[in-house]
């Protein structure tokens, strides 16, 4: 699908791309770099998940397409065209962000990001965003995955990929977003079973009754 | 109910997690640091009670759900469930940031925050958060909050916990967001203090007749 | 009124608590603590007009007030307490700020603010916040006002007061945000003179008759 | 048109004052500079967007009003029109930021930006901004292309001007946000490559039947 490749390349654009610039710009200093790569990001996801949403579903990420296809709501036939575009346009997005920055196109990243904290970190930023996907109002899915994915790039350990597809490319730019090719299995393990966590805990939180915190006395 | 225990754990995992986070990026900057660690509470509390609040009011919160009793919105009889499950919710998301950033699960906090003007701080912030919680209109209670409590890290001098289960959760770890056990005390009462001022304020404003700021001429 | 009153009051405190926050916290980096500055002051311009907008219009500003005024949205007779309300608030603010932060209550700035950029800037600044003010979709008043303003902190040379009362309130704190007492009088003229230019454009700009920038295909 | 004269003017002002702002008070660290500079222009293009959007479309940008009368949804005898108000809006920001800053008025910038990188950034940058401007649902297009242009800051390695009269205006400033004239041209010839880019891709993408990401179980 065309909208799944180009919503995922951009992603992977922004994420990567504001990783290069905010290092560029930020003198050393990895607080100022991260918060710029998460604005960006968040600003990004917001876009995309409007712009590609009422074509693809916006998914750009394979664990919340197969939980798409488990629930019944992507049918198990269109599963690996979804994840074949979202790998391949993770790739172009890493590749078309070397050809911005005038760097070599084809890189593997070096930044080991490994043990039991990050794996942790990764399975419950992936049950997260699961239920936040699940969960979150059609009109506000999009302002709702770009704020937890901006919280979950600081309080998770992992700076929160939750996406085996953006592990995916970001394995291919050796940059402040990187993530070494030994890393990635043990990553996409870990989203795999957080996107399981996330499934049964929204199973286990019931259907939903609109109840708002408080009305107007 | 699982709603309450787990959006505190997940309040209290964003608000001890960056804090370590933004510690550890900032270079020793602490205004960086906060700003972090502010960034990812707004974020995390406008999905957390979009998520949450259709199902338990997402409070999270002992202060505000002891407001809401005595407003007769949720039963007496249900509140001491309410505290239990957020107290537990904020031990346990204390411990899991602790398992994601590769530390000791058992901690206590060593940083003294005291003092008269902590105090007023923590009720200022209470009582700013229950006008916020009792007059905004349902649909935009999520950012509301939100927004006020990124506000509030910032023009409080106490940075605003301004919710007794957070203090309960950050005194159990020693770290950027940390309270150390013997200011407990201090800043609960001066919580409910605040919760009170903010109730009597909310009740001297009177009803509210929809009166925007201006129409279009 | 209290509502006028009380609003004011936050406000100052937001502004003037989160300058004094910023300052202590950001090492030194005026760039670290006016962005600290701006989002505090952009989370708590738009809880309050949400708040206090329904209540009284959450003006918060004399020039605002007067503006009503003069287009028939504000009685006259209300006027000089809408503005005996938002000074009292204003000096208020300033002083539970200082209570929170352990400083003296009664201070005087002495941060010198003044010259022709500086004027012209105020006057940019007020008349922008006036055709905000006047042209927002009523829904969206408060995310406008907060967006606008807090984009004039930064592109205005004077950090856009654009608000005779903030004017006063933090000539009453010599802290980051403070205002010496001397260059209090050109700030007022310029911001009047900045409403009057934003009552004149709104006027040239003519109704508006709702026409979205674009249409799905 | 007054509208877009004025609406690009204030952009610009935007852009160039807290550009300026920004370099005065970060300290040498860019990267606080930049984050300032753009959500100080996230802000602006909201509420621009907002309050000039229903009188003429508030463009801003004239790769964005010519796509719009490929589109017939601008008259052809207009668009010189609305160039010319453009350019001069631009003008106009640039040298009423330098009044403001107590800076001489007309001022040429030094600052070189060229190269196949930047140019392949300004193409990447114009054809994602038509896609979110021909796409966007119209009650959020002011929030989208705000987000957008606030994550572009940070991904294309031209920091994203994707607007002719943007180019054209901070060509006037020798500050932050400059541009040498000698490198404008390829900006902007960039720029309508990426905007002919963008329509073609947003054909590609086809009709949008509504479908969210997920409904409710």
């Amino acid at each position: 699908m065309l909208s799944e490749f180009l919503s995922t390349a951009l992603l992977l654009a922004a994420v990567i791309g504001s990783g290069i610039m905010a290092e560029r710009l930020s003198g050393g200093n990895a607080g100022i770099a991260l918060l710029a790569n998460t604005l960006a990001t968040v600003g990004a996801l917001y876009i995309l998940i409007e712009v590609f949403g009422p074509v693809s579903g916006a998914h750009m990420n394979p664990a919340v397409s197969a939980a798409m296809s488990l629930r019944g709501e992507l049918a198990w036939s269109m599963l690996p065209t979804y994840i074949a575009a979202q790998l391949l346009g993770a790739a172009c997005g890493a590749w078309l962000t070397h050809a911005m920055f005038d760097l070599p196109i084809l890189q593997l990243s070096a930044k080991v990001r490994t043990g039991q904290g990050q794996w942790i970190a990764e399975a419950v930023a992936t049950a997260g965003l699961l239920l936040v996907v699940l969960r979150a109002p059609p009109a506000r899915v999009s302002a709702m995955v770009a704020a937890y994915i901006g919280a979950a790039y600081w309080f998770t350990a992992s700076t929160s990929f939750a996406n085996p597809a953006a592990a995916f490319g970001r394995m291919l730019s050796d940059s402040f977003a990187g993530i070494a090719p030994a890393s990635v299995p043990g990553f996409v393990i870990a989203q795999f079973a957080g996107a399981g966590i996330g499934l049964a805990l929204h199973k286990s939180l019931g259907r939903t009754e609109p109840k708002p915190l408080t009305e107007m006395p």
